[in-house]
């Protein structure tokens, strides 16, 4: 028999955000960040506020300066205001080490820093740098992530195993040697924030590239060397579904292998496009591997030769729309709607067939097939809809459909 | 050392539609399928032309009814005329044997047949009906490609394994069950029409489903069982970035397995949205899994609080549209430009490094960051622009990249 896929999950240390679990046994965090100037609070409230409503579980946000220090505390206390409990991550380049001491408050309010080894500092002040970032993460009982980039890589660690390379017999190409710095430089971090004192459950690792094949095998590697829990995300992912094919190749073969605790979409957004976007893909991975459910499935045909008509096209659309627009009330008053089925079909080859498939289920008519909708309700045939007003019947049955069998909460 | 996955493609046998080999060692091939009404010659003529001028290897349309048989005639004249030489596949169900006997000159046009065998027929005729397409194929010397669908699958064969399995002292899921079935029916028709006199390498199988673990599950099960060329495809995979991200995620994880010879992406067009995404998505998917190159790629980040200005976003797209527009014409007198990689970045944290991993790149500048953007050619910094017009002297600078480093072909 066909037995489905198992995924057996990595095992990592659980580390503590906030209020949200990375690792170990816990659901795969969804996460993101912004893009606003961290300085315009305004903005950025705006921004943190549509990616945690759109599923965003952590936001990170970058602080480069004294300003954006400042401002970070006043968009905890705006998102505290609002009941937004969305944990905050300070992302860090350079000052990092300078910001966290001059402003106690920020090392206070953020949630979790992310420290870039490739650019902590240079030279003898490398090393002293990284340890003040990581004596600040144990005295105010932070997490960090030790995020790693091809794009930012350690120079003197490259350099170094570059050397080495040259010095072989038979040298490895460029590209083995810097997949192994990228590995060894997120290792040897973590074990010198160990030694400072940070302990295993306070460290995430990520190492991220831009090429999928690079990032399965630098992720393989970080999982069978070491127990931190993983960030996952694949960097400079591009535009459009190029970025979306790319990211979800990367983190979905990874994501099949139970290897990733957390992830992000690192989307090129298109001008003046929509940041939750790399939210939304974040739940349709982790929702598609079965992974986790956050939104009721709505399975809808391709359309051929057979289905002239648009529609269906736009029946499955706003169907859609509507179950998007009223996730948000049905999660609170019925639980388990996310796990409902639904099937938007364009004619007869497969209509009825997968309509029987879902919870609930419309079957369009086809070109020159008669002008009836069969609706199929749990697999069996409930009705027939016809009229020029297809669409608002079948989301009443939809509705009607969650209030029956999601049932309120006690 | 950080080796990349290896990819070990499954062997199958070679089939060949028209000039296009499936299996075995061919590169994995590129298919879509119509929308437009068959009968419909000018919007099936230049959808066909779209869809091949896009990198569809093979175009699949739907043949219904009498007209629509006719219609094909029609077309296969006006892609010759045009020259044009994309394979044309005949989509059947209910009808195929019927449209094939009484149309001669279809069976002869046609370069491939697809057979449904959940719908070629009930009772007694099934077999009978079955047997004919199977024989007009042997006569016409043509592959068939027998696809099976969650949506319409054999209900004879169906019902007879729920039966049995009814029969167990622990009965199995019914889901279960159907994806057995789904793999049994394929796997029984395949052997069905080498009995009948059909070569093994006149066959390729496909057995689509709309869950990705099932999809998985599924081809996994073929694969292990029988060495028939498989086409891959996540059916009713969804509108927008759900579609891409659940066909990106079934499709991928079978072809890092080896798994999958042809590929489609089913998405669901948005109202009058361009089918050609359909094969955008799966030259998309093999580029990024390192399967074939077909375009320059053009790495972007995705921008951060670092990089608050849209310069950047407005830089990658239109060096993305820029090298879309172009390549047509460079991969004509420029062959291996497709395997170009081109980076453009958005400020100095991951900027310069990306940049010189690319053969290409720009590294513009973030908030607060001098306005200059060094270009890094070959992994050597090269010039720095400055100005408005930066994207045109950048264009520029590509264009010479491809004239200077991919050559005229003698």
């Amino acid at each position: 028999m066909v037995a489905l896929p198992e995924i057996n999950r990595h095992k990592t240390h659980a580390v503590k955000v906030r209020s949200v679990t990375i690792g170990n046994t816990a659901p795969v965090v969804v996460q993101s960040m912004t893009n606003t100037d961290t300085t315009d609070v305004n903005a950025t409230f705006a921004q943190v506020k549509d990616l945690f409503l759109a599923g965003s579980e952590i936001v990170r946000i970058t602080v480069n300066n004294d300003e954006a220090a400042l401002a970070v505390i006043q968009l905890r206390n705006r998102l505290d205001k609002e009941g937004l409990d969305v944990p905050l991550i300070g992302c860090f380049h350079y000052k990092g080490h300078t910001l966290l001491k001059d402003h106690p408050d920020l090392a206070e309010t953020l949630d979790k820093y992310r420290i870039n080894p490739g650019n902590v500092g240079f030279g003898k002040k490398r090393d002293l740098q990284y340890e003040q970032m990581i004596e600040t993460a144990i005295k105010y009982n932070k997490p960090v992530r030790i995020g790693v980039n091809w794009g930012s890589l350690d120079n003197e660690l490259a350099l170094k195993m570059m050397d080495e390379n040259a010095n072989r017999s038979q040298p490895l190409t460029a590209d083995t040697v810097m997949r192994e710095t990228l590995v060894q430089s997120t290792l040897i971090s973590a074990q010198k924030a160990e030694e400072i004192g940070l302990a295993a459950n306070k460290i995430i690792l990520s190492a991220k590239v831009s090429r999928v094949q690079d990032l399965v095998a630098v992720y393989q590697a970080l999982a069978e060397r070491s127990n931190y829990a993983l960030h996952l995300g694949l960097t400079e992912a591009g535009m459009g579904s190029k970025g979306i094919v790319a990211t979800a190749l990367g983190e979905g073969l990874l994501l099949q292998q139970g290897i990733g605790d957390t992830i992000r979409a690192s989307l090129t957004p298109e001008p003046n496009g929509d940041r939750s976007l790399e939210v939304k893909v974040c739940r349709e991975m982790l929702q598609a591997l079965g992974l986790r459910s956050f939104m009721p499935e709505v399975t809808a045909c391709p359309g051929c030769g057979r289905t002239t008509s648009t529609v269906f096209q736009e029946l499955a659309q706003s169907v859609q729309c509507y179950i998007d627009a009223k996730m948000h009330g049905w999660v609170k008053d019925y639980p388990g709607v996310e796990t409902m089925k639904v099937a938007v079909m364009g004619c007869i080859v497969n209509g009825p067939g997968e309509s029987k498939h879902a919870d609930i289920g419309i079957s369009l008519p086809g070109t020159g097939e008669s002008s009836a909708a069969p609706v199929f309700i749990d697999g069996k045939k409930a009705c027939t809809l016809r009229g020029s007003n297809i669409a608002d019947q079948f989301q009443q049955l939809v509705e009607e459909y969650v209030k029956t069998h999601y049932g309120a909460k006690e």
